[in-house]
């Protein structure tokens, strides 16, 4: 069993094309035996965001913290502390933290697309 | 894309043998069209708690809200808003509230699980 919070496990800069203020933290995955899925953190910097893409893995997010907007293709929907989001395999998508806030969420995938 | 909260979720009681106080909502699978992991959320009652178990399946969970224990085998661990916990496939593990405060907790299993 593994027991960890986000003050406990330090964040690693994203340098990925088209991410902007980002950092990421794997709280579980295959170095803790993690079978099939990785867990992460990524905490967006207000006026940040993940990069506009696709790609063959799903996400499922789960919003801790702050305000923003996912994008599903072209379209923003507004989200916050408490909200739920699944990106199928092969959607456009892109999360933006606000002008003015910082936005904290977990995103997993398969192990093999961490 | 889905986009939803718990509070436009409708929770379901477990009824599952060892398990007391303890609702469940099952925020993205397969009706989503998830393809391999399943995210839900459960609700611990005050003095409720999960079975006292182990199975096939690994356990990544987040803690939303609320104060509790985790058992590793018969360890207890606390747990509050912000723990990470990843259960290993076998491994005999319970949540379980506290006795004056609920839990809630996020718990992504392989969709096979769920």
């Amino acid at each position: 069993m593994k027991i960890a919070t986000c003050d406990t496990t330090a964040p690693n800069p994203v340098a990925m094309e088209g991410a902007e203020g980002i950092t990421k933290r794997v709280m579980i995955g295959p170095d803790d035996g993690a079978p099939n899925f990785t867990m992460r953190v990524f905490d967006v910097e207000p006026g940040g965001h993940t990069p506009h893409h696709s790609h063959e893995s799903e996400h499922e997010v789960y919003v801790i913290g702050g305000r923003g907007v996912v994008l599903e293709g072209d379209r923003e929907h507004p989200i916050e502390a408490g909200s739920f989001v699944f990106v199928p395999p092969h959607e456009v998508h892109q999360f933006r933290a606000a002008e003015d806030e910082a936005l904290r969420f977990i995103c997993i995938v398969p192990k093999q697309y961490d």
